[in-house]
């Protein structure tokens, strides 16, 4: 068996190839566009095309790789097939059997991507002395993943960590993409906080139209009055549904990652204000920081997939 | 050492002993009142009696026991050390050393009671096919456990299944017990159903002093308006903050205990649709059902506690 482990992440837009070593080192990555065209039937060969290149580089065939990890943004069954990723155009993929067929390879691991990201975030991140933790992704989407003693929680039903759709505003009329009202990703979301930025400005002031959340960040920071209140409104939100998520597990640390956490200390410092108003007294001794990351944390969490990934299990 | 295990459960206003054998069967149990003065000093001698009549009564002695497990309610260290209970007068007593200490008995497991009696029900209420529950116990006080893959999760600051303090309505302006605004309780709790029945029935309306939850529940299944508005209102709050655990651990399993809960499925079923309602689809699959062990639930708990409690823990 072979020593060497890819870490493959699928997004909507990109699909990252990782190769690391036997001793968890990135020796190589990739980027290549996702090809979403007969329902995203050719992103698996597309991945074992960059895969390949990545080996012929590094003087290597698939006679030296272990084992291919994959983060998919979608619900992954146990036997590793995918029932719907709409993002990719995908229906019922088996993406385990098919990654075998077109490499040879026969340990595949196969996980969600939001759940495998933060299993990157925590054991690259350096997070591991931490027993429970909660990452919060704030970007276009709103995600979120607990981590309890180093592992991932699916839940039931594959929903653990579905944090976007807690209610935090019962009287909100206007509804959420899910349809019900007042969830957090309706005040949190990059999508949110421009929109209600643009309503707190109404009509009279000149919005320019390639406003970014950025600058809105910027303008808060320098003390301009709607986008503060914007900010503020967000953090006490944010704080308001982490507070809830404490009276469930009552976590040691919570990341802040996603676009929008490059807000940074700025943006930290009034989430730990309003966490440590709203939460049960005790728990709000727990730890807000920021993910460390970045776009990076789903190949890694990919390959801890498949190290981890028992052979009794393929 | 001895084959029978004693399960105890400790309140502020009864104790409740328990003598089960090795096959965890409950041979005899006694009640005694709960003895508040000198700051609950003489509590565990109380127990010590208690058990040694019981012991008496069944031909045994204290050489015949295996070991304590106890139910305390407050916060326990991991040593047996109970900070803080209010509710008994206690403040740092070391309830594993001085059970050992009046009784011989090396092996002395104690943990919070409602985390405890969630041990109790899950086991053996039946319900060890589930691998997530939470159960949500209806009283005089809003109590609440999570069960993952078998075991009580604590929490990093022991604050893990505080359900009633998830706040479900943010524009609240009356405080909780705790001072914040807006949480479960003060929707669910008896005392929230009947200030809130009487607060709709306003000053116009004659409403008996000695008025009851059973009564509002008898009301409202009667179709009285006002009652009928205060249970789906409690109903409506609880299944919003049933949905919210459910983004963070989406669960198989929820039991709705206490002594709301004798109102039966007339409660369930109107939980069971807001839940549906409220809830991210998929985890709307979760089952809501009613707790079956009552008031014991403690002891069994207790026992199991102290059975599962390895020697070298100790």
């Amino acid at each position: 068996m072979g020593r060497f482990t890819f870490g493959v992440d699928i997004g909507g837009t990109a699909v990252k190839v990782g190769l690391f070593s036997d001793t968890e080192e990135l020796i190589s990555q990739w980027q290549i566009p996702t090809r979403l065209v007969d329902h995203g039937a050719q992103i698996l060969s597309d991945v074992k095309i960059a895969a390949e290149g990545i080996l012929d580089g590094n003087g290597l065939t698939w006679a030296d790789v272990a084992g291919i990890g994959l983060a998919v943004p979608g619900p992954v069954t146990e036997d590793g097939i995918v029932p719907l990723a709409v993002n990719l155009g995908w229906t019922d993929v088996n993406v385990r059997d098919e990654m075998k067929k077109l490499t040879g390879i026969e340990r595949i691991a196969v996980g969600n991507d939001a759940k495998t990201a933060a299993l990157g975030e925590y054991r690259k991140g350096g997070w591991e002395a931490y027993h429970s933790m909660v990452l919060i992704t704030l970007g276009t989407a709103v995600g979120g993943a607990v981590i309890l003693d180093g592992q991932v929680l699916s839940g039931a039903f594959g929903a653990a960590g579905e944090l976007s759709h807690i209610q935090v505003d019962p009287h909100e009329t206007e509804p959420c993409a899910c349809g019900r009202c007042g969830h957090l990703q309706q005040y949190v979301s990059t999508e949110a906080i421009l929109k209600r930025y643009r309503q707190r400005c109404g009509c009279s002031a000149e919005v320019p139209n390639d406003l970014s959340v950025k600058d809105i960040f910027d303008a808060a920071r320098s003390g301009e009055r709607t986008a503060l209140e914007t900010i503020d409104e967000m953090a006490e939100k944010l704080g308001s549904a982490m507070a809830a998520v404490s009276c469930v597990i009552d976590p040691e640390l919570y990341l802040i990652g996603g676009g929008i956490s490059k807000a940074g200390e700025f943006l930290l410092e009034k989430l730990r204000a309003e966490f440590k108003k709203q939460a049960v007294p005790v728990s709000a001794a727990a730890r807000i920081e920021a993910a460390k990351m970045g776009n990076d944390a789903g190949i890694w969490g990919a390959m801890y997939l498949v190290r981890d990934f028992s052979a009794d299990r393929r």
